[in-house]
């Protein structure tokens, strides 16, 4: 299978029209999905996409659970969805990055970083949450040299090396089984007393050879000189701390809604920032869904996927009339107030 | 790819545990998505399916729209979910009908067909939806001698033959391009004066040259001798009847949810007999959730795959106790009262 003909940004100089059915900013599985079902119900769409389609997908090392594909790297996925969305007809932007949302009128407005202007009928937010940083020190000091957020992105550099790796969940496990393939030993640093990752992400990562446990711990530091040389631990229990020599740091606690641009425009999110959908996503402001991880938990590409089929089915009934006639449910949606 | 070890059916030797940590009942893409998710939580998890793992899926000539898969047969992506299931670790026990839910005590308890019982922890029906009748004279008659539900089973035996189709969705739309290459010609009766298909399949009806179109029309009755012999079609504008000479009769006009057991059992539902469901999948029996075409709009498989991973995930995270501690949402049920 070849992808050449998908994979090519939009080019600078390439005249994308001014207005669109339906734009949606992020180009994830939840993404992407809306845009398969837009773009096969005739609505002109287009996806705006920061970094690379598949979003957070393509730096995943392995997806073993969206259901179709028992084993395959994020990066194949997310080229799979890609052309997916390209073959329906879905026109995709990247890397372009949208910096500010006008959501009041008919026609929603989008203001792209390189000073690009989009309008459409109906706006979906798809730009999923970001990596959760420890907030210690030496972390960003020495991001990029050693500290990582991305297991497939860093992972090689620190072949045969002492790397440490922060986190319990099912990104920390799932980054753990491929790192520890590479590196010559693995410190897992976790707050709790086990993993909290799935049961079969568990049952792979405890059996590894080259992987230590510290349990009901804590990293409160990165040291090094040029590259991190070690990491300080603490255990919560004793409150006893042990420095530890390691050239690489990975860290997987968590992740950050990335819902401040919606937010901006009067888009109303939860107290952790998770844009607030109903069961069609759509959001307070009318014509704005919002769908995948910036709606918060389960984090997971076949939720995603199904968040996208709702949103767009919705906004071909709902918004375009569709050819079903009738909406489907009430929408009684609250007024979209802009912060200042 | 082979997919033989896993197709096999449940042998009646076989001695499958009577309890279980969650039984699925239906095995399309949101019971197989529930159970993988579950199997990865380490949760021992039976699927019982009446008929084909992949349900109705099975019965579609070609899925376009499964984000992944471009262009693939509904039967070959069926064998994708069944082998990824059992891969994971998911029994599948079929054919084999439930025919009771007793769900009210801590232990759900399911009845087959075949008298079989099994109990498990939690329940999730995923038991989809199945093809409304006409109701009109001769369709019973004339079932599988020449009137049909199912494009892909009975399409290649009206090759070369003229047919009538009825309805006007996804379904009626993908049949018809379906069963325009087989047969001499498609007569398409439908009630409104246009398709309500997705426009990119719309687009491509419209040009098929066999295809012709009866557009607010009804058939009105089935007519033949051993077999169908012709179609008695009522425009529902000016009220004239036409008897159409025709040897098949393929009838796609909606669903009717497959919820009475559930019903009996003291689940809710809509109006309509759709099961009704919280952001979690939950119904209004603690321990007991829905998935899938039986719980409504979009039927989609994306939109039931969604579906099975929140459902796995509550079920892991609140009636497991889960890893992550906390259950994410209160949830209080309404009582479970059986039907008499």
């Amino acid at each position: 299978m070849s992808f050449g003909a998908f994979l090519m940004p939009a080019k600078s100089e390439e005249e994308l029209p001014r207005d669109w059915d339906v734009i949606i900013v992020g180009g994830g599985p939840g993404g992407l999905t809306a845009g398969i079902y837009l773009a096969r119900y005739g609505l002109r769409t287009l996806v705006i996409e920061k970094d690379t389609p598949g979003g957070k997908v393509s730096i995943n090392p392995v997806v073993e659970n969206y259901p179709g594909f028992t084993y395959i790297t994020g990066e194949e996925l997310s080229k799979i969805f890609h052309e997916h969305a390209s073959k329906a007809g879905v026109k995709i932007l990247f890397p372009e990055e949208v910096v500010r949302l006008d959501l009041k009128g008919d026609w929603k407005k989008v203001h792209t970083r390189s000073g690009k202007e989009f309008s459409a009928r109906a706006l979906i937010i798809a730009t999923g949450a970001e990596d959760r940083r420890l907030e210690v020190p030496g972390e960003m000091e020495f991001y990029g040299k050693g500290v990582s957020y991305c297991a497939v992105c860093d992972g090689p550099l620190f072949k045969g090396k002492k790397i440490v790796v922060v986190g319990g969940g099912n990104t920390a496990a799932v980054s753990t089984l491929y790192l520890a393939k590479l590196a010559s030993k693995v410190i897992l640093v976790h707050r709790r007393d086990k993993l909290r990752a799935e049961q079969a992400l568990v049952d792979q990562v405890m059996v590894l050879p080259n992987v230590e446990f510290r349990w009901k711990s804590v990293v409160t530091e990165i040291v090094g000189d040029e590259r991190v040389r070690g990491v300080r631990i603490r255990n919560l229990e004793s409150g006893e701390e042990e420095l530890v020599e390691a050239e690489g740091v990975f860290i997987f606690v968590g992740v950050i809604p990335q819902s401040h641009i919606a937010k901006q425009a009067g888009v109303k999110t939860d107290e952790k920032g998770f844009i607030l959908v109903d069961y069609w996503q759509r959001t307070n402001c009318f014509a704005v869904y919002a769908v995948g991880d910036v709606t918060g938990e389960p984090m997971q590409i076949a939720k995603a996927v199904g968040d996208g089929v709702k949103a767009a089915t919705d906004i071909h009934d709902r918004i375009f009339g569709g050819a079903y006639g009738e909406p489907k449910a009430s929408w009684h949606p609250t007024p979209c107030i802009p912060e200042d």
